[in-house]
């Protein structure tokens, strides 16, 4: 990735990124937003879920009286492509600490007629005004230096197919979990990695939307291969995430009736738990 | 609680217990529902966050071509009281196997004006139709056999204050998790219970929307005093409960900056992962 090994050595700021680029909304009315969802964001043809769910955030974001996600909701409704897009905001409720909006994807059918991609509820605050008080017993996931990790650039492909999403992260995924890689599955629903973006652009509440759904699916580890498209994705933002690369942990209890559950956990480099998400996907056994 | 425990004797049936009378809606039009919130599921005075989403579930049941919620996100906006309400749904999408909707709960001000209380997003599935296969790595909570567990009717009294919930529920709590009802919490962000209904009807997927939010709040275990108002909540409901008592675990790993997670996982008599849930609620930290 000779342009974003460039970029990275640059560091581009927040705000002027690929991700601020490709997730950028533009106010053509009170609620309502237009933009194009990148091509840039896929794994194999679908449009990343957690890109996505970064997409109706910003736009709520510039809705609500708050500005950073506390928690998310996004229940996936059909299957987006990279294009032309509209969001529509509704705010729901207006408190002093927290604000509640609604926001929907639309797409277009060939006749010009919305359809709706994805629906979402969610909580917004200011991050920066909550107490420091901490009293957690989470600790961080224990994942090797980053050099003793792999990515896409020291194949074998993590990601079947073609990914243009790798390009723009940096993923460095943890040995433990790349079983699946080399044919061997650990049969454990756990997936480890280093994650930032590719040109350097420092994690925020916005980009940890996409930081939880980044990742190769577990369903991998456990030996299942092919698409798990998400059903629903509930995202808590606990933190506004220091500068440098983040720790994300994603784990699988529960593979039961064609569905599993994914659970994410991401660190930041100040070993604060910054954001935990769940997701509901479904899984095609065999 | 005589009558329960002679009720608990005939065991009422799914569909005629108080349990379904409380969360019974009635359809007045299209999507719209009629219905009066028990003061017999108030927490003090605060009505319980789990029956207030059962009686959005139950709504969303009727409406939805699919009859059984697979999950369901809701944010919590203002304070529920007893007394009459209103459901307001939308189908927002119908699929073969999954079906989308959306339902708000209203209650009136003084001026007879619609309050929002409850805003949910949900996706209905068939349980029955899902296959057997299971791959779980979860294994059930460790809790004492029920007779050396202890409930309010034991004192002292888990929850402080009146409780008009305690006389609907079989609760048994875990000893190693009601230190703090003796002025001696652990701790540690774990609360375990046996739990039912008290009049013996066996649980549904509409009452494990119930069970999740059952418990009381780990944040007592955590040596907080006080209400911990949910801001959101969503429930993974996996299978349908054997009949039978369940066991309910809640975990809470990240208190910090006046917020924590809380994580229930809901087991029936058959060793079956029937619900996992997440909420996010405001702590009051000192």
């Amino acid at each position: 990735m000779p342009e974003a090994a460039s970029a990275a050595a640059t560091r581009a700021a927040i705000g002027d990124s690929e991700f601020d680029r490709d997730t950028a909304v533009h106010r053509r009315a009170p609620g309502v937003y237009a933009l194009d969802l990148s091509a840039g964001w896929t794994i194999i043809n679908a449009v990343n879920g957690g890109y996505l769910l970064a997409v109706l955030g910003r736009a709520l974001g510039d809705a609500l009286p708050h500005a950073d996600p506390f928690t998310v909701s996004a229940h996936y409704l059909t299957a987006s492509r990279p294009g032309p897009a509209l969001v529509r905001t509704e705010t729901v409720r207006t408190g002093r600490t927290l604000s509640t909006g609604q926001a929907s994807l639309f797409q277009f059918d060939d006749e010009g007629n919305e359809v709706e991609r994805i629906r979402v509820l969610a909580s917004y605050g200011d991050l920066d005004a909550l107490p420091d008080d901490v009293r957690t017993s989470a600790t961080p996931p224990a994942i090797p230096p980053m050099d003793q990790c792999f990515g896409p650039e020291d194949g074998p492909a993590p990601v079947e197919g073609s990914s243009a999403i790798a390009d723009r992260l940096m993923l460095k995924l943890d040995p433990a979990t790349l079983g699946w890689a080399l044919g061997q599955p650990s049969g454990r629903g756990e997936m480890r990695a280093w994650f930032g973006l590719a040109d350097g652009r420092d994690a925020d509440p916005l980009s940890l939307l996409l930081a939880v759904d980044a990742l190769p699916p577990t369903a991998f580890e456990l030996g299942l291969k092919g698409w798990v498209p998400t059903v629903e994705l509930t995202v808590h933002v606990r933190c506004r995430p220091a500068p440098g690369p983040l720790r994300v942990s994603v784990t699988t209890r529960n593979l039961a009736g064609g569905f599993l559950e994914e659970d994410a956990e991401v660190w930041d480099s100040a070993d604060r738990l910054v954001a935990q998400s769940r997701q509901l996907a479904r899984a095609r056994l065999g």
